[in-house]
């Protein structure tokens, strides 16, 4: 039989990233176009023992169904963490865990939009969740982006015009795709604007503590006073994505709704891996964790950005993340970004991702591209941005 | 800020059940209201020495981000399975790893339905999957069961009355809440209907492998000569509900909309699950391993029924299982169910589910309740029973 798709489902495509990492499969291929974090960066040894010590010691609970709000003991964890960031109330906000962040944002989505709402982000900004917003019909609208986070004036065009803005989504820390970061001054300009138009904020902090330059910036939950503020986290880079481990919290009566949806999606997050990630953060020195994997990334980052600097030709533009996982290049104004991406996966083999894969609509022109440099190996890193300097003197010349 | 809430989600409520499930906590309360499998039904020594080598051989695999559509070995290996019974055709079919059926049912709704649209299911029903429906503003209209499924002349003018029905959602083998099964004939029938009126049918069936009476009914989609059927499985009920490991199988194009869909919702599912769920697969005699689960769900239902024919007032009358988890029961009619549930939980410490929280409309009036014989241990479903039975003999005489 034909089967007619809801609407809201018709219009989605798969994300193109996920499409590129198809591509990984190729060995011959070197991949700057994952968003992996780095596999030498996975605490393995600190897995092993404490799942076994789960398995041993609480093997029932580890593998009876459990509540959907997530594991008491990690949740209480997770509020005293975010407390003392100055990011939780006990008195008015409330947390849950979520089958990563994605979860977070997808259900931040389902519950405060219906068809037709106006979600507006960064253009450009996370695949993932511009995806997930679609999925609910809503009107999704790309507010450009300026080197210190999302243009106020451009924001407050969209806040006027833009019909039943229920939410702003933003990636304030070394922003998936471009690797900025939204400065102090215009967090709390964000946060104003807001106030002013009376509209949530999404704040998706994925790589906060991934910082290896620079100092650390109040996230703009920390800055909010009326509840107005969703703050969603994940372990996916500071422990392991693999276990979908991650939570939101926001104002009790909006996370009371996200638990109803979060039961009918998926009753509740594995708790094999919630469990795991309690007792990692029981036994671990976080302080010491974070600097282990800020020394990773920071080499990594250098090397991508030597490697740019030492092969790319000087039309192409590119970006100096403090933290993350990712630098945003740009070429040539009018050039053909897409020539790029296709002749450098085609002709050098190396995978990379159209800057517009990352826009509300893909079609918008751009002639900037994403490189990652948490999941290819040094070496893949240094072959890669020689062969990706090749192609670029080649098409935009020294 | 008040926000305001989607209307989709604004008239969720949390399941009654997992509610209830929180009454557990109070260790004087005998639940017989979960619909956990029996812990001691869970291979847990396999677990530990399964989990112990996937981190010791494949640590960055189990750990990593992972693809949408599932772990390719246990993909296959579940296609191979499927084909088997004869409800896949790897010409026309595909398969995708979820999140626990929950995901299946709730992916299977946002692909197919716009608001406005009817699913019809079984009245009563699994109220997860009912308030998954509900949260995409669907039409959801129940139609009863009879002893042998869903009632053909009702279901037929629900067909010819509702708009725009989409899909019928059953479970044909010891449904929840009712431990009832579809007949063969009813099965075709029902097949028959939905050719007639051209609408797809989810087939959710998560304890079809724990029959402990009777004879296997070949499931709905093995019948299926038109790509009509979703069918949705578990291994919840066969390994343990925590790893959250589902999968559904459905015409290509269907599975295609799902993927997109699970991609914006969880990315995809723990894979640590998934490659546990593979190994246990590949490790173990499953014929042996499901014979020893029939063993223990069949001990415990006897046990309940014992229980019930030895205690309750010979005025309620109930369902007797061949398989799964449940037993229905019916007090007299126009007798007040609600009172003999508040009852049984305040002055007796045993809780059961009130039947009205199955039906699509709680207010719907029934004198049914719902008792699980697989959570309790064997001296709490004895005591169960005996309490209940006290209590049904004080309302309703011996």
């Amino acid at each position: 039989m034909a089967y007619l798709f809801s609407k809201k489902v018709s219009a989605l495509k798969p994300s193109a990233i996920r499409e590129i990492l198809k591509y990984s499969s190729d060995p011959t291929v070197i991949s700057l176009a994952a968003g992996n974090p780095a596999p030498d960066a996975f605490p393995v040894d600190a897995v092993r023992s404490i799942s076994a010590s789960i398995l041993q010691d609480t093997p029932i609970a580890a593998l009876q169904y459990s509540i959907t709000e997530g594991y008491p003991p990690l949740r209480e964890k997770l509020k005293e963490q975010l407390k003392k960031d100055g990011c939780f109330d006990p008195e008015t906000d409330d947390l849950i865990i979520t089958s990563g962040a994605q979860q977070a944002n997808e259900l931040s989505a389902k519950v405060l939009c219906d068809d037709g709402d106006t979600i507006l982000c960064e253009a450009p900004s996370f695949i993932g969740s511009l995806n997930a917003f679609k999925s609910y019909d809503v009107n999704l609208v790309g507010v450009d982006l300026d080197e210190d986070g999302i243009n106020i004036e451009k924001l407050e065009q969209a806040l006027k015009t833009e019909k039943s803005v229920k939410l702003l989504y933003l990636i304030p820390n070394f922003q998936n795709p471009t690797g900025l970061t939204t400065s102090l001054e215009k967090r709390k300009a964000v946060y104003e604007l807001a106030k002013k138009y009376n509209i949530g904020i999404l704040e998706d902090n994925p790589y906060g503590d991934l910082r290896f330059a620079g100092e650390d910036i109040p996230p703009i939950k920390s800055l909010d006073t009326e509840g107005r503020v969703i703050y969603s986290r994940t372990f996916s880079k500071v422990l392991a994505p693999g276990i979908r481990v991650g939570y939101v919290s926001a104002p009790k009566d909006i996370i009371s709704k996200v638990i109803v949806c979060k039961q009918v999606s998926d009753v509740h997050t594995n708790i094999w891996g919630q469990m795991l990630t309690d007792k990692f953060l029981e036994q671990t020195d976080m302080t010491k964790h974070f600097a282990c994997l800020r020394e990773i990334y920071k080499r990594k980052c250098s090397l991508m950005i030597k490697g740019i600097e030492d092969n790319f030709s000087s039309a192409v533009s590119f970006t100096r993340p403090e933290g993350g996982l990712f630098i945003w290049c740009t070429l040539p104004e009018n050039c053909n970004m897409q020539e790029f991406c296709t002749r450098a996966v085609r002709d050098y083999k190396v995978a990379v991702v159209p800057g517009n894969a990352f826009l509300v609509n893909e079609n918008t022109p751009t002639t900037s591209f994403r490189l990652n440099f948490s999941t290819p190996s040094d070496k893949q890193i240094v072959k890669g941005c020689e062969l990706l300097g090749k192609l670029s003197k080649e098409m935009f010349g020294e």
